[in-house]
């Protein structure tokens, strides 16, 4: 496992693929012609194509197959709503600055880097006692806060990289893009450090447009932006990415899953909170069915969502053994959380995050609702009316009016529209012998039982309104296509020099290539009507005339990670009619009749027919000398 | 014609539909919560798969078909790039302040309001004269600048709307929205006011992918950001919104297209500039063929995109008649442009400019090339290698030295990398008798024939380099999605209270819609075994099992625009396991069997079948009475 080779030889993987896909335009570092920026990467013609596909493949794959509300919204966001998801004030890293350079850097990153290197460091001769005092640091990064973090740093004396000068403090330095709205210069924006805020400030309607009924999920797939403090690790953080966010809205008190027997056989590998803090440290596959049973996962419809993410990731060509699901630790998690879990994927970077699937309970809508005084709130209806104990609270008017004459109104209003969290925390005083405190239009009241009057009263209540608990499952989609990349990736047996991407049919960013085998026009218009054919099937294909051996050009489509080859020889034109069909992985060949071949490359891109049984079905054609040309 | 209509009928028309498409979360004022920001639009479920259908069409129209270079860029975009594109400097539009309030308002917007509320006003009593001023006013008014429109504000007297202060006179606003990159706030960027730049600044490796050949075009789909200054108009002023753009680069000596003849007969409505100032000022249909050969157009390319564009726009269901290219005048081009036409729809905003077709010829790739210092150029190879005369100027190191000593550095590199251009003035002031001055190293030298000999030579080229044209049809998505609203809205003759959006069905935010006739189990169960099938089929789709009359449900979907109604009833399962299929537009309907349905509707869909077709094909349904339940 590449987990534990020496980092060399991960680096050295690593800079030969990016030189593949920097080379071969699937990314390119924006704005490359003046100099570029840190963090900002461009697809080109092929990484756009699989993005495409990706995107595509995901919308069907949860939008379509789930009938799913999709939406889009702007990215450019006033102020007011990431104030209120708390964004405004907590969506920090600590930056220590270099006190000579001024150049920043995030603190975890140098605390992370020169706690490895040390515990890498012969020379160091740690005790065990201060081996594992390190790894302990390691392992709470994510925990710590401001003042741990500068804590930790001053222990183990940590400079800036490269200048080696001094650092400061760490402080929190907010990530999001800020912006100005209008031409009056008196309304901040920010670009969208998530698309999930969107779906949250438009749950009223979609809630309406779903019939009132839960549950229901909506879903929007589009740019975030993040200012990162140092971008580093080349696709895999980055200022501008696309995220496709769903945010699954549930009764609180029934999170099961209409659809969960369809994944409860799944067994991917779970990386529980158990797992983690044992001794082994080790992920272990199980099936999400005993999961749920076993109260590991905490319920049905996030589960179900584990399977069906799942599903997709590997569909698109991540490796299943390199594919975990991490639960999220008890302080790692917000306090609102009820559960999450991260699908990391391994790769030469380490396992990296590029699923996060959390139950955030009502967190967001109790958030935007307490901000825009708005309900954001779903109404069931029982099915049988029930009888519950319900607290009424009665204010006394004139007694208000009495006590604070005018200024009671704010009073009269607020003690009107008490909920029953409140209501039980003025009875309890009450019941103390003690006045309660209640704030209304901007000041304290005194209230005391001779104001309000409370009883414990039965109802009979044929429904109620609740805010809706929302699962959501946040995916970036652009680091999954690095990470899938990376498990594509490899270079034939036969040369180190022959790179191949083994992207799945669906995923590649052509499905077909057609080939004259030699330089001749009817040759060309052969190729061309096939070129024709394919595209008419909707499978982007290309046709190269060039004089280049056919061995060179069947290398040029393996980088490219195009699965089928079409060649059309002497023998189309004065023989049988038939053409090569070439598979890229296997490199075998078999000859079809060229007006049957765009026909079985669709089927084999649908995953109608298997390459297997087009070798069964059509005669092979021998090509010992292909990859030798 | 709407276009004739007097306003307060376009106004009508235009709240009745804006009632539905936001009643049905087509779009949504975006954080309608936090009581909205104007010039911010959602797209709810409809209009995101209406969105999402649009887009995929014209990737499919042009990237697809043409075999364009996709690329995707980040919005953030450093300052350099903008600066050098002239967007720093000039993308501004001029505002003027109420002076009382400090209001913001664009001041061709108030001279435009004012001077069409003066030629409306029957009190005015113009004189012809007076009349005929105002109508040219109005009809330059693109080509004001700040003078020119404060001294016509002035002569009209335009007061602020609404509040009827006096306004400043206008200063120019520049309408990016501004931020900083990475934490240290020395780097300036905006959010790009257009796709284009991140194509041009990737020319370089674009060509080399294209194996160094033209001409060959780029294309890109996404977000660009105008901080208007008080966005009005709906869906059609926005402040973010997605463009499609091409960039199609040419050799500037040879703009004929090899599949002009493909859309050489097509006739749309020209309104050349001819048209635009002669008496009448009415467009005429043309063919392109004709346009072309007439030097109506300036060239095949040209041509050739807008003939491609035609194709597109009433594919999707702009109507053709409410349709024309408009060029623009002369002094409304840039001094670069060669030609330029914007396709206009009519709408009851007017006619609105959605797609703009300009041939820019080298300005882009000459001033990102000034600006980043590298060359952005391609190669053309001559059949035959020419002789031609070329200036050949040799600086004089030894003299250079003499004169300058170490700071003739910079001098002797510059002469090296003398232009012909550059060569050509220099030797013209040497024939002159007269010194020439060369900057160099930020400083001006005094160059002499001493210090350079300059001599025109025959030299055998075998090629040239050059910069290439580009011919860049620039389409907004968000203007042609509502346009095409406006064309497919219609009530039912019937009644005035049913809306329908007879939307293509490849636009069409849903195909088909299932119905059971009333609430049973088994018609419920027949009806998700026809949904499945279409979903299969890849057609998106909705099951409705409320109690609701069918012909409530039909009006239903209707209003979403949904082509095909299929029914469920009795007959299904006692009978012969027919199910009703209806025709939206027609409200006609058909007999069909379950097992069939998907199948024809898949058919309906992609057009292999009509409407006209399946009535002769099967027996139809009687149903007088659907529109009346």
């Amino acid at each position: 496992k590449d987990a534990k080779a020496p980092p060399s030889a991960k680096e050295l993987f690593r800079a030969a693929m990016t030189n593949v896909l920097e080379r071969r335009l699937f990314f390119i570092p924006s704005f490359k012609i003046y100099g570029s920026v840190a963090g900002f990467y461009d697809f080109g013609p092929p990484g756009c194509a699989i993005k495409q596909n990706v995107t595509q493949l995901w919308r069907q794959h949860f939008i379509l197959q789930e009938s799913m509300l999709e939406v889009e919204c702007p990215a450019v966001t006033p102020e007011a709503v990431l104030k209120a998801s708390g964004h405004v004030d907590r969506f920090t890293d600590f930056m220590v600055t270099d006190v000579k350079t001024g150049d920043c850097h995030r603190a975890d990153h140098l605390l992370k880097a020169a706690l490895e290197a040390l515990l890498e460091d012969p020379k160091a001769a740690l005790t065990p006692e201060k081996k594992r005092e390190a790894e302990d640091v390691l392992a709470r990064l994510d925990e710590l806060d401001g003042a741990g973090l500068g804590a930790a740093l001053t222990q183990y004396g940590v400079k800036a990289p490269e200048t080696k000068n001094d650092i400061s403090a760490p402080f929190p330095f907010n990530l999001m893009f800020r912006t100005s709205i209008g031409p009056k210069g008196d309304l901040t924006g920010y670009l969208r450090p998530e698309t999930a805020q969107g779906i949250f400030v438009n749950f009223k309607d979609l809630l309406y447009y779903n019939g009132g009924k839960l549950p229901f999920a909506a879903a929007q797939i589009g740019q975030s932006y993040r200012n990162e403090i140092s971008p580093r690790a080349g696709l895999l953080r980055v200022r501008e990415f696309t995220q496709a966010e769903i945010e699954h809205f549930v009764n609180p008190d029934d999170k099961d899953h209409p659809k969960f027997e369809s994944v409860e056989r799944l067994a991917p590998l779970l990386f529980s909170r158990v797992l983690q803090t044992n001794e082994a440290k080790q992920p272990e596959a199980m099936s999400l069915g005993d999961a749920v049973s076993k109260k590991i996962i905490a319920n049905q419809t996030l589960a179900y969502f584990i399977g069906r993410t799942y599903l997709f990731l590997v569909g698109i060509g991540i490796a299943p053994e390199r594919l975990r699901f991490r639960q999220h630790l008890p302080n790692e998690m917000a306090h609102y959380a009820e559960d999450c879990w991260d699908a990391e994927v391994e790769c030469s970077y380490g396992w990296v995050e590029c699923v996060g699937l959390a139950d955030r309970s009502a967190y967001d809508l109790r958030a935007h609702s307490a901000a825009s005084k708005q309900p954001l709130e779903a109404y069931e209806k029982f099915a049988e009316p029930r009888f519950e104990k319900v607290l009424v609270a009665k204010p006394n008017k004139a007694a208000i009016g009495k006590a604070f004459k005018k200024e009671g109104k704010p009073l009269q209003e607020a003690l009107d529209a008490l909920t029953q969290e409140d209501a039980a925390c003025i009875k309890k005083s009450f019941d103390e012998g003690k006045a309660s405190t209640v704030s209304a239009g901007g000041r304290d009241f005194e209230v005391t039982p001779e104001l309000l009057d409370i009883k414990l009263e039965e109802q009979k209540l044929s429904g109620r309104k609740f805010t809706p608990s929302v699962i959501e499952p946040s995916f970036g989609i652009g680091r999954i296509i690095y990470c899938m990349f990376e498990h594509a990736y490899y270079t034939r047996e036969s040369s180190e020099d022959k790179t191949v991407f083994r992207f799945k049919p669906a995923v590649a960013p052509l499905k077909a290539a057609v080939f004259p085998l030699v330089q001749q026009p009817e040759l060309n218009s052969h190729a061309r009507a096939i070129s024709t054919a394919l595209t008419r099937a909707g499978l982007a294909n290309t046709v190269d005339t060039t004089g280049t051996t056919i061995g060179k050009r069947y290398a040029r489509t393996d980088e490219l990670g195009v699965p089928y080859d079409i060649t059309v020889d002497r023998a189309t034109i004065d023989g049988d009619g038939s053409v090569t069909l070439r598979e890229r992985d296997t490199t075998s060949q078999v000859r079809i009749h060229e007006e049957k071949v765009a026909g079985v490359v669709q089927q084999l891109v649908s995953g109608e027919l298997s390459w297997q049984q087009v070798l069964d079905t059509y005669p092979a054609q021998q090509a010992a000398a292909e990859d030798d040309s």
